[in-house]
């Protein structure tokens, strides 16, 4: 059988329910975007790790090595932000073909400190070793929470908002860029920096955890479409989602009349926004988003509602019912 | 700079401190068999991870995807083994070319399963992705320990002896009888099976480290020329060993004569023993060795004694001193 008949996560629950019978109470393994441990009567850690392979999920001469390092570890961060925790300690692998230089390395090591250094996240450990020509980067992030503050996929309510924290669609629009090799206007520029220097939501993710009102919490990595239908799976909860409601940037906008892109699909199913998507009570909205912009002067976006009924999107467009694609990214897409 | 002028270790120096101001008091980094973080007032959490790399690290048509799966688990447990922790909790990214199938995925994922449950270890998370050509994988792993019971690389004392749990340089030859397409005989057969199918040595350690007389402790992955020299650099001291006293199974020796390999530098520089290297305070190594036989029913193997000195191996043979290959295993050796 050919993986991409099943994709990844149908690989995954082949063997997934088999270790339950190992993990004990209060432990949370495989399905959200981090595991959970309890360290002490208050405290959990959460883990996370991402596979960062040559070719799949970079082109090595169209990213920096400072770019590389930094999204590396960014990926990983963006999971500690959505589980709400404080990111602790990173762990570096990699494996090295003979064509990479010690400079080169060097330079990916200035990304990945540099935003080791913003956090204060030590690089604890790893391994370092050759490979037979791709560049290999696995990371791995441990983070801290209080249990009281855990925002898990599973605990989206019937009537709460669908909520992100930014623009949607840029970095897969910036992908587009780098793979049609568009020139780089300062409008494509903001795209592929988007896609290449992800900046993961640490502290919108700790302070949105501590608020009663908000209740499932999660990264998009795939796109709303596919990460959406996480929760929904999770919840045991169905969703309306608003397409005019996604928020586009004006490059995005700009950039789709000129290259002919759908900005909506690039926004629900493009992937790599590194946003937080989270659920909250809708009667909490008004003074969460009076107090998000204090903080952060950022406004938080409202896409959606979630409904009672078994898990799925319907999409509207102006209050009319509409079809879009819902597939979000999957790696082993049968093409 | 070419990686292969500096070595995995010399790269490593480049980066590993620059992390020092993020790491608490109580809190390991790079340096050890794995990172150690407090969790508790009692309890330390362990981590270690390992890159298994096509081509590098193991040859696709050469090992079955049992083998695999239990080995890339084993490589990590034998980390946590080191430090004396009991381990806890793994995750497994792992890279597939389009070339690997579903049903070479199922047997991975049985040798990966059959040894997380002899030592009753969940697969807590991980990541599934595409990779270009060649199959990667990476495991984390973290165990467990007492504050009290931490044994690491620099608690080597004057006077200690060194010892090992096992026999050494059975991997190496297995390596050997691998790369040489030699013919399985039983004894060949068994020296394949132990690079392929290493036991870590988790119950040995665990007990080791309740034992006050035992000091410095890690894993043999590299072989003793190069392991004992990062207890030597760790602790400061020299070290003794005696060539003659080093543990050598039957079929090594065997096998040595019939293809004029030379056990010894199997034994001493071979690398992927998976045994434990630790120190002994030699006034009570009778009893820890009576102690060992009845819990475990084999014996501990002395090759050695720590000495005063800056950090370096004197290698003697039947009392002569001796000089050998003392590189050990490098990835990035120079050829």
């Amino acid at each position: 059988m050919d993986l991409k008949d099943i994709g990844e996560f149908g690989f995954i629950k082949r063997f997934a329910n088999k270790f339950d019978s190992f993990i004990k109470e209060e432990e949370l393994g495989i399905g959200d975007d981090c595991a959970v441990m309890p360290i002490n009567e208050t405290d959990n850690f959460v883990v996370t790790t991402d596979l960062l392979n040559e070719d799949i999920h970079f082109i090595k001469d169209k990213i920096s090595p400072e770019e590389l390092g930094h999204k590396s570890l960014a990926v990983n961060l963006s999971d500690i932000a959505a589980m709400g925790a404080e990111p602790k300690f990173s762990f570096l692998s990699i494996g090295i073909p003979s064509h990479v230089s010690v400079e080169y390395l060097d330079a990916f090591m200035t990304g990945f400190y540099a935003l080791s250094e913003k956090y204060k996240v030590p690089l604890m450990g790893g391994d370092t070793t050759k490979s037979a020509d791709k560049l290999t980067i696995n990371v791995a992030v441990i983070g801290q929470c209080k249990k009281t503050e855990m925002h898990l996929r599973s605990m989206a309510k019937e009537g709460d908002l669908i909520c992100v924290t930014g623009f949607l669609g840029d970095s897969a629009a910036g992908l587009n860029v780098i793979l049609n090799d568009l020139e780089l206007s300062p409008e494509n520029k903001y795209l592929v920096q988007k896609h290449h220097v992800p900046e993961p939501r640490i502290n919108e993710g700790m302070w949105l955890a501590k608020q009663k009102s908000v209740h499932a919490m999660m990264d998009i990595s795939d796109g709303i479409s596919s990460d959406l239908m996480h929760i929904l799976d999770a919840s045991a909860k169905s969703a309306h989602v608003h397409t005019e409601k996604l928020p586009i940037s004006n490059s995005l906008r700009n950039a789709a009349i000129k290259n002919n892109w759908d900005p909506v699909e690039l926004a629900s199913a493009g992937g790599e926004d590194y946003e937080l998507l989270f659920t909250v009570d809708a009667k909490n909205f008004d003074s969460l988003q009076k107090e998000y912009k204090t903080h952060f002067s950022e406004e938080i976006f409202i896409i959606g509602e979630i409904k009672q009924g078994q898990a799925e999107i319907s999409w509207f467009n102006n209050g009319k019912n509409i079809i879009i694609n819902k597939n979000g990214f999957n790696h082993f897409a049968k093409s």
